[in-house]
């Protein structure tokens, strides 16, 4: 397809509309088949180009041993992409995952011994031998202590939160500048976009290089700086930038909009496995929630791509634990079918939390779009940041970084611990088995532990409504995760059977954070599948299930649409959901023009002249124009694209003599039958589609509607018994649905 | 869409072709909208039945509080129909596992305690203490011993391995005579039948009440028979069965053949998931390996009903172990980086024991269909189950059921265990950590026990080649699963560290069955993800991958076809598989009627006469007519179904007055004009479809395949510039296909 010049027209290929115009207009316009920025791409078009190369390929590879190397090569190439992917994204997470641990904790202090080292690894070699001694070393110095001497003390104490304060307003500050700057599309979590360029939109730039090297630098930023965010989402967007640009190292993958997309569902897939250390769930995240068109190839190399993801983070263990998140756990304690009770009540929790997140966070953002507000974005995410280091300092729980609260609430209590959670009174008569926690009375630790959680939640849910959908790197994963409910327990013990360790509140935590995060997404399989990597175990997967669908229920209940959907729809991008059509519309209701508009931009088989195309280029801005035998006729023949009409005229105009104003241009195989005073006609044939996408004006729009989705067309052409009688794009259909769901059609944002 | 018979036409419904046929031909014709056996549904006229009937009752759910309920319990019934094929999969699975044990043991002995309890359970409360004296427990009782007294000498070792060959043979005639005779489909492992059902292919009674019956009958017998087949297979095709039989609750899943194969896919996750206790794996499997439409509702719904089947018989609880398979493991022991060599090989191996299965056979069942011998199906069994027995009773390793000896595979040695395998010298002054093995030296009985297993690994590749595709339900998965490789950990042991743990057996012969299993089935992540689930840990998803890969890759280089497919290529079934269509071939090269065939049979708009349509019904044998303007335009107006138009004019003769032999049949709006003297014309623009589906000639026969494939199309039409030049049919295509690839295109079976 892309390549060399010399092609010679077989009849058969000349017959072959679509996939022979490369050919013609192939070195000069080095553009051809490509599309415009905030265009939708014709998914039949890009995979009969990706056929016609492929064919070439193979017909070229029985000619010598070189060329069936080349073969050999293209056909391992997307092996190769996923390989480069899979390593890049590994080692970017682990370089993200080791850079927020040393700037959150650059925050509280500094490790003298060694600058660059965390608290934690700081401290690892202290000789102290219990958990809270040694989180006191002497190389880890609190700011207060390094500028004053002292470490205790009310003066200390507002140093530190004052100097706390400041880091994060630095990182945020940073963050916020630098997007605004260098790389505007590196703001917020990345995947309604993801989710649109993979339903085949073109937003230029959104997966470049520049965008790669932003996001992951301004991530570190964000997630150092305290902010309610996760770095799961961007992770997912860091990850597709890698496949993006991976894919420019093959013209395969490069040339073709629709190759390129299968690169990027599995680069998506890539990286939720780094995010969550759980390379099956990745692939059904990429599956369930981004991708679109996710054929079985592109199962096994999301698969592969996300293993290799997964072993490279692994390789680097950024957090010294051998394990690919911080969070990992391993239960084996039982739960009792009685149990499903709360866990509903979990999901149905779950659902309301996230439909009223939803609803807050879209009327925020709109009010964002719509009003002042949008105009300062460097100081909303100041003032953000301030208020949440303001409000986060003073409670144990917010201070410390998000993931690793989850880590603590995860975890099951050991006897050893120095939480507060586990603040249990040990009697020092008794063996100390690992698991008789709930024997133990709770500590005053426990209940202190319980206020500062609760505060916690209030605080992080109203937080993270303002906080997702600002102009810097952010996630939910993470935020949603640590909205859990924890009392139920406290409930629970009194209930419980003396001596039998009858309750995990680690299990209720994650089963909260799956019912939340459902609620949000409405994710369910690889919600689920995530959570079961996560805890290694087969055991949870009924309680995660439970809460999982009961979440999703219910906030399907109050509306459809999980926040990536709100979200595309908040920003008007074409994007074609999976839901049915069920209104009982036709096509001719849909179909442009309408009754009242003026008739459709057609050209002629053999009657136009080169002036008369030139007009109809310049006074209309379709994107393509079908070609009928007659005005009076209307019968269709083909269709031809704007960008290879104007191509080819300019083309002829600069090569081919007498090519002038006045000539007729004709898209029939033989020349017309013209006056001898006549210029010389210019034939159009090649460049003419001899096969557009037809339906009849009394095709059911739900018909039309699962055509658009599953081939992926950018219009289609109406006929009745041959007769032309209109076009259907991409965007009318849109427009359509948004109409029969009384949204705002004009909201629609491209051509 | 089915129901009441009063319906007002509006004016849209008038307009609406393919919907609105059914009001009009209701009550008196209760199969018009099915199809004929062996024919192939349209899965775009299904979806829109669908969508009608969904409108239907969401219009309806306004009227009265009684209609709001049962719209509820319609959209509900998905989950319901779900939650039955789980439990009734699970319990059949729990059943049959249980039955298999007790019939497999009473080959050998019989408990005399408890006729009905299997060795180990006869033997379970036994008060010996080792294995070794628990499996010569005084309840159970050996045929020999129990007839003769004598329990040792060779006597009483003929007298067993007679009655066991006895037994065999009895089993395996039951079994045969039961598919002969009750349920011929109930034979094979029906995943290639399956696949073709879901693709859209009509088998009447392949998924019956008898089948499900009888299937589930025989396939207890067969395994137990000794036969070298596995239940995996049969167990998606119960599955499948139980998800037929769940749909005839429902007017919604059993009146629509689209509806319907949404349910069989998920039936299909929860057969897999019962069979290898992996209820993510069975979604997978479902997905890749034998769905053909399955969107994100079908993935949920997919993984419901895996979970609870897989729960379902967690609870049955057949093998005592709390587990959902005989053959589950839990390793600890890590991998080491130099191990990806044997583990490729063995991926290597298993690509080319694949291809040689395939192609063996394929080439026996061929010789089967075309020669004598497969006219004698029960005496082929019979002679078979003969052999088999002969040959596998001397050997231990064969003697017992193939799933016993594949838990014996995987398990590492404990201490305590009595395999022979694992009969090291135990030092009695060591200490005995569990994990010592390895420093231990092999006892003469780990170089008898290998020989046995090198000789049961060939005689169970030669049997069952021929065993696979015989009259009874037979599964290849864990023939397959067998046929691993031990002699590399002989191999490795001289190159081990001293005193370190390093190679693992299990793992080999686990990574071994995935890599014969890829290479048999062509399955990659659905294989590994079972694998996963069976050892509980992600720590051997890359030994498993790169086995899995390497495997299919081997395979792929010899041949594309997995041996489903294969089996689905030797019956002729109508397939449609997910390859790219590579070649240069346009609509006008496939379409009919070819250049030396009559013209096509049409239909007029206002101009044919009943008699004329009667006599094209009897001339010709096509599913349907297109109806043009007149014969000389031969401009398209739609597309009248053969089944319609015969019930039409049956319908209309009988209750319609003046209507006879040569009335003139109409599809337009209004009646031609018609001399005064003419009998009254016969409207039937009801039946007609007005949006058949249509390529232009030059449309490139990968875009039409890709078209049959994605919207799953029965036929059609082939018009340029609006005039009708032919029609392709799914079969026309698949003929296309096959002529491409040089096969013998007559094989394929429907019409």
């Amino acid at each position: 397809m892309d390549g060399d010049g010399i092609s010679s027209a077989t009849p058969t290929e000349e017959m072959n509309g679509s996939g022979n115009l490369m050919d013609f207009l192939d070195e000069p316009f080095p553009d051809v088949g490509t599309y415009e920025d905030f265009h939708t791409i014709d998914w039949l078009r890009e995979k009969s180009r990706d056929t016609d190369r492929h064919r070439k390929i193979t017909s070229k590879s029985k000619e010598s041993i070189w060329e069936f190397i080349k073969s050999l090569l293209d056909a391992w190439s997307g092996w190769v992409v996923m390989l480069l992917i899979g390593l890049l994204s590994g080692t970017l997470a682990g370089v993200i995952d080791l850079a927020v641990d040393w700037m959150t904790d650059l925050k509280e202090g500094i490790c003298l011994s060694a600058l660059w080292y965390s608290h934690e690894q700081c401290c690892w070699t202290s000789n102290e031998t219990t958990f809270d001694d040694r989180d006191k070393c002497p190389e880890w110095l609190k700011w207060a202590e390094l500028m004053t001497g002292h470490s205790e003390g009310a003066g200390a104490y507002l140093l530190n939160y004052f100097l706390y304060i400041l880091w994060a307003l630095f990182f945020s500050f940073l963050a916020v500048s630098l997007v605004r700057v260098f790389a505007p599309y590196a703001c917020g979590s990345g995947i309604p976009e993801i989710k649109t360029i993979l339903s085949g939109f073109i937003i230029r730039g959104y997966l470049g290089k520049w965008t790669l090297l932003i996001k992951t630098v301004t991530l570190v930023l964000a997630v150092s700086s305290g902010l309610s965010l996760g770095k799961e989402g961007p992770l997912v967007h860091v990850a597709c930038c890698c496949g993006n640009l991976f894919c420019s190292l093959f013209s395969k993958y490069s040339k073709n909009e629709g190759k390129r997309r299968e690169v990027l569902s599995a680069a998506a897939a890539a990286g939720v496995s780094v995010a969550f250390g759980a390379p099956i769930g990745g692939v059904l995240f990429s599956l369930e929630e981004v991708s679109y068109y996710f054929p079985l190839k592109t199962l096994w190399r999301s698969f592969f791509a996300a293993l290799v993801a997964a072993f490279t983070l692994r390789s680097i263990n950024p957090f010294g634990n051998n394990r690919l998140v911080l969070f990992y756990v391993e239960y084996h304690t039982p739960w009792y079918m009685a149990e499903l009770v709360p866990f509903i009540l979990l999901g149905v929790f779950g659902g309301l939390w996230g439909t009223l997140f939803i609803r807050a966070n879209i009327a925020w953002c709109r009010r964002r779009k719509t009003t002042q507000l949008g105009k300062y974005p460097v100081l909303e995410v100041i003032v953000v940041t301030g208020i949440t280091a303001i409000l986060a300092y003073p409670n144990p729980y917010t201070r410390r970084s998000t993931s690793e609260l989850i880590s603590e609430l995860f975890n099951d209590c050991g006897a050893l611990e120095s939480s507060q959670l586990c603040d249990y009174y040990n009697n020092p008569n008794m063996t100390r088995p690992v698991d008789d926690i709930p024997d133990r009375p709770a500590g005053p630790g426990v209940y202190t532990a319980l206020w500062q959680l609760a505060l916690a939640l209030i605080f992080k849910i109203v937080i993270t409504i303002f906080t997702f959908g600002m102009k810097i790197p952010s996630g939910l994963f993470i935020p949603s995760m640590m909205a859990y409910h924890h009392h139920d327990w406290i409930i629970f013990k009194n209930w419980c059977r003396p001596g039998a360790d009858c309750v995990t509140p680690g299990l209720y935590a994650m089963v909260g954070a799956a019912a939340c995060l459902g609620g949000v997404t409405r994710m369910t399989v690889s919600l689920v599948v995530i959570m079961f990597e996560l805890t290694g175990g087969l055991e949870y997967i009924v309680p995660l299930m439970a809460a999982a669908v009961t979440s999703k229920w219910v906030a399907d209940a109050f509306g459809k649409e999980g926040i990536y959907e709100a979200h595309i729809q908040l920003n008007g991008y074409p994007y074609l959901d999976q839901d049915e059509f069920t209104h009982r519309t036709l096509a001719t209701d849909v179909m442009r023009p309408r009754r009242s508009e003026p008739p459709l931009a057609v050209l002629t088989q053999d009657s136009t002249t080169v002036e008369d195309v030139e007009t109809l280029i310049k006074d209309t801005d379709y994107n393509g124009f079908p070609v009928v035998v007659s005005r009076e006729s209307e019968r269709l023949i083909g269709f031809v694209q704007r960008r290879d009409l104007t191509l080819a005229i300019k083309n002829a105009r600069q090569k081919q003599d007498g090519v002038v104003s006045n000539s007729v241009v004709y898209f029939t195989e033989d020349a017309p039958q013209l006056a001898p005073n006549n210029p010389q006609p210019l034939k159009l044939r090649r460049i003419l589609n001899l096969s557009p996408f037809t339906v009849t004006d009394h095709t059911p729009m739900e018909t039309v509607v699962d055509i658009f989705r599953k081939l992926g067309l950018r219009q289609c052409l109406v006929t009745r018994s041959g007769r032309l009688l209109g076009i259907i794009t991409k965007k009318d259909v849109l427009r359509h649905m948004a109409q029969m769901m009384n949204q705002d059609p004009e909201s629609i944002m491209f051509n």
